[in-house]
């Protein structure tokens, strides 16, 4: 295992965590998952820690609000991931603090596998809950710590199962509800290669200090594309409800948080297209499916088959 | 209009925050609402605005991030209503500093409006939500700020058209999804009562440094209860899919946030009862219904006859 970073991953059992985890465990990195006591006896997360535990994933006990804990996690390895949640962003600054404490960390990756934060046209509650992600930004800047962080884009596990109609568990196949006109280009990716392409970077040169964007070519679509391709699989034209901008702004306008983060994610990127309205310029990034064409990265085509 | 304190809002076009401006200026307080340049030609906003102008409201330009904005803005009023979104809680700190700089406030109303986020029975994320939230409390108490804290339960404009059945526009008129087994009281209050009380309180003696529930009687209902009520309006019996606990856990795992966010809150509310579970004591908390009994509150009988 020589040349490998030994990776300590700080959120492991969330949703993004777990696959993180498993790819750095695979790619044969010694891994280490940093969890509280009460997770152990968390129903759920118990099932993880046992996976984990089968892929030779070292656990170390801890907490965001423990300093100490952090630190002696942090002193075992060369590369700390932070996967904490959209409720933890703000945290992460002591993961920064005990980072600098430790001294020893090669790459820190702080919790980011949404859009680019720092270029978006969002409206509230997202310039809210980008703002504290770029906060993080800025303070690991400040800190000299080596970082990278991974704009991955739309989650393909949430998205492509529903075609982000709430709260049904398969594509429709009657009426589909389209924010703005349709025309805007966004991009999901599965989370197992999320996780794949973030534990590649890790010891990459080409990707220190710089944004990791995921825009695996095959996954860049329109949404009426994306029903499109739909509509073939199932063989029927399906009733499209478009949502004009300003019926989207009323409806965040009128939804309690956190229900108007949802909606407001899904302005910016389905109206907005942030994740694709800008060039990656070398100055600030680099793109994965570029720098590692020898993953084969599974594509919306082949991943809406399993609901056909 | 002596004896009436000036009342300043911090976030108050938004959800909750455009009711209780709304209710300052009606109940004769000298309002202001502090509001950034670009909320006033936002399409939805702007339109709130025309009608706190209609109101009597001063509006106040300023920014949570501009300290002397702030500082300015408090000078102006005795109390402060921070309606911030659950994006920005974190971002009170800057509140709090700036109402220590000005000196001259006798209460502060935090954002809170939802549960006790220091009684509760929550998981991941509401866990961190909540810690946020308490983090503020913590920093006001340090801070000696008078203050009360206004926990004001569910929103019934969120919580009762859909009876929490996500992605619909009316109560459901076949099947119903249920949190666990339906048995477990809780509590939903018309916006405009939240408002009514949160504003009644600000000048109240009896409820200075102390927790204001908002437990109106005819409210606090089980999810059955809330059911049946609804099956009687509509004459016909829905067919009900109980969520066990584990189902519930297992869902909350598999949904990123902050979709997670929105089913832990309902597992914190139906399945453990936390709005309900424990007893008001005198030393921390005071009961608004019992407080002001000539407030003629919405019941939920009343709010559900809108969509039969």
């Amino acid at each position: 295992m020589a040349g490998k970073s030994k990776i300590l991953v700080i959120g492991g059992t969330g949703y993004i965590g777990k696959h993180i985890v498993v790819a750095s465990a695979k790619e044969g990195h010694p891994t280490f998952a940093l969890v509280r006591d009460s997770t152990v006896s968390h129903p759920e997360k118990s099932k993880l820690i046992d996976s984990f535990k089968s892929h030779g994933v070292t656990l170390v006990y801890g907490d965001l609000s423990d300093h100490e804990s952090l630190v002696k996690a942090i002193k075992q390895v060369d590369v700390v991931i932070s996967t904490v949640g959209g409720a933890q962003i703000a945290d992460q600054l002591n993961i920064i603090k005990a980072i600098k404490e430790a001294g020893n960390i090669k790459r820190f990756l702080p919790s980011e596998f949404g859009l680019d934060v720092d270029r978006h046209h969002a409206i509230e509650p997202v310039v809210s809950f980008f703002a504290a992600k770029a906060k993080i930004r800025r303070a690991v800047e400040a800190e000299g710590i080596p970082y990278t962080y991974v704009s991955s884009n739309g989650f393909a596990g949430y998205f492509l199962p529903t075609l982000f109609q709430q709260n049904v568990t398969a594509p429709p196949r009657d009426k589909v509800v389209i924010l703005g006109d349709g025309n805007v280009k966004s991009i999901t990716v599965r989370e197992e290669d999320i996780a794949t392409y973030t534990i590649k970077s890790v010891d990459d040169p080409r990707t220190l200090n710089k944004i990791l964007y995921l825009r695996p070519p095959a996954n860049v679509l329109t949404f009426n594309e994306l029903v499109s391709l739909w509509e073939k699989k199932i063989n029927k034209t399906l009733h499209k409800i478009y949502l004009s901008e300003e019926q989207i702004l009323k409806s965040v306008q009128e939804t309690p948080f956190p229900g108007n983060l949802i909606l407001a994610l899904g302005h910016t990127t389905l109206v907005k297209g942030d994740s694709t309205n800008f060039e990656i310029e070398a100055s600030f990034g680099v793109e994965a499916s570029q720098l590692y064409p020898e993953v084969k990265y599974t594509t919306v085509d082949e991943y809406l088959n399993q609901f056909v």
